[in-house]
């Protein structure tokens, strides 16, 4: 039987198992992937750790959301999908009913798209979170102009890398942050036109001081916390601050007295917001699709993991030091 | 000569003080008035405290935005207005330099707009800066539909009368907010559908029951500090927060955790971002000229006091014990 990563109660990575499982039948739209790699978010780990923001994973609990492989099973109900095709999942399900980490994942018709022939298993597995994320929060919500200036924060993840490409490509400004020189060499390799440490010191002088200080557009942030007043302070009047996730844990105040002086927005965004909306969904995953055919979304791989290694894989995520998307092979 | 009200240091109400000038010569576009009555405005305290989020005063300072009374003299470039025209102004100037408290008022050519004969001097210094402000919140930044549900937070203010009747007129539902009970009957005459005291228990839980659990489409308050918690906790799936001014005083928290589930928008939001910009403030004018002028926007007038009795308006103010505009006679 092929082996599936569950766990059976929430916790650290250790919680991670293999358990040997039937092969999902394939009802209705569902779609049985044989996998050959899966790519890791921090949304798993929020889950593994049952404290997901959307809810609570039914226990013991498969996991992921990602993954590239070869159609397995198909359901009686689905028509855009042979067995024998090449295909990556887009997140776009509930995770726990639907998993991507394992031998064999389960994922709903909708979310299979076709990989093409010029990526790996491994970048397969390492696009649709990153692109998707970006293209709902630059393009479909947040309306990123050519000429603008962006703020990437957490620029050596898998999305800050699809932000700067993406931005790029919409012919905005991008100014690159992370937290000391050691990811300064990959995040260069990814084309911003700036890169500004946060333990450089002051954030704020600093964006200010490369946008002749009239302050940045835009900024695409996930970790909130205390320097969301710097970042504030750093926006130009009626700026737009995106927050996509809130990996300082600290709490995140909103500059009330700047806001009102500047008219700024501060958004929470999550990738929900294209995937529950078919239309939505269905533009984005047309734009991200002709940017990867392009090559101009060119999805960045850090360390591959094997299946045996899940937990470790976990762990690296956690540690912070990766630079781009983590994955295991299959 | 005429009197004007002055500060010259700033603090408490008692600092304004009645000063004997000259008549302001007309010069390049200025529009001098005979003021036949002032309204106050939240922004006039702030200025006088020196806590004012633009700029500070320049002493001995003049203040005010608002006013209705008689053109007395216009300066060379003034084309759209003659000696003797009735007219009110709109809050669209750097006060300090322009000002409306006092015996006479001297304000630039494009704040100054005809008084509908159906207004009294009171009632044409208590439209522009509340309705105005919810305009732009309401029409021009929120785009607030038909249909939506709208909070509207201390709905007794000039500001949140303004408010119940626009969001009428848009079609929406309309959810009152006041503190306690000593102000129903006030709220109640404006049509609001719901009337919820943040004083009668859990206000969350009171918004969602009145929304069939969904939550409100949008809140509008200037008080922020604390309840925004509880507000971003009462507003749908992708709600719109405009926060427009800090009565509270206290810290605002950014609710991270709900703001991305929710994918909320929280917004800070000033008059300045109508009047600021020509095309959006001639749209906004054209619009509240018209609903004034149609009878469906209808100022509330609290209480009205004398020149001498300045500075008491001022602590009425303070007191927060108004319903509507509070207004100086001249």
């Amino acid at each position: 039987m092929p082996k599936v990563v569950r766990f059976h109660t929430t916790g650290e990575a250790s919680v991670l198992q293999l358990d040997e499982l039937p092969v999902p039948l394939a009802a209705d739209d569902d779609v049985v992937i044989d996998v050959r790699a899966f790519g890791l978010n921090r949304a798993e780990i929020m889950f593994r750790r049952g404290a997901y923001p959307q809810y609570a994973p039914a226990l013991p609990s498969t996991l992921g959301y990602e993954a590239a492989g070869v159609v397995r099973a198909i359901g009686p109900k689905v028509t855009t999908l042979k067995v024998g095709d090449r295909v990556s999942s887009v997140p776009s399900f509930k995770m726990g009913y639907y998993w991507t980490y394992g031998e064999v994942a389960r994922v709903p018709e909708h979310a299979v798209v076709p990989l093409p022939a010029h990526l790996s298993w491994a970048e397969g597995a390492a696009i649709w979170m990153p692109y998707l994320t970006v293209w709902g929060a630059f393009v479909e919500y947040g309306r990123l102009q050519a000429g603008e200036t962006v703020v990437i924060r957490a620029a050596s993840s898998s999305v800050g890398v699809a932000a700067m490409q993406m931005a790029k490509q919409l012919g905005a400004t991008v100014i690159a942050l992370t937290r000391g020189d050691a990811k300064r060499d990959f995040i260069a390799s990814h084309g911003p036109d700036h890169i500004v440490t946060t333990q450089g010191g002051d954030l704020a002088a600093q964006i200010l001081d490369l946008t002749g200080g009239r302050g940045a557009d835009f900024i695409f942030d996930p970790v909130a916390g205390p320097e969301l007043m710097e970042l504030a302070a750093a926006t130009r009047y009626q700026g737009r601050l995106f927050i996509y996730g809130r990996l300082s844990g600290e709490p995140s105040s909103f500059p009330v007295a700047l806001g009102l002086a500047k008219g700024l927005t501060l958004r929470g965004y999550s990738l929900f917001e294209v995937v529950n909306f078919p239309a939505i969904f269905a533009r984005g995953k047309a734009a991200v699709a002709a940017g990867v055919a392009a090559g101009v979304y060119r999805p960045a791989v850090d360390r591959v993991f094997s299946l045996g290694q899940v937990a470790a894989a976990h762990e690296h995520m956690e540690s912070n030091v990766q630079q781009g998307k983590i994955v295991v092979a299959v």
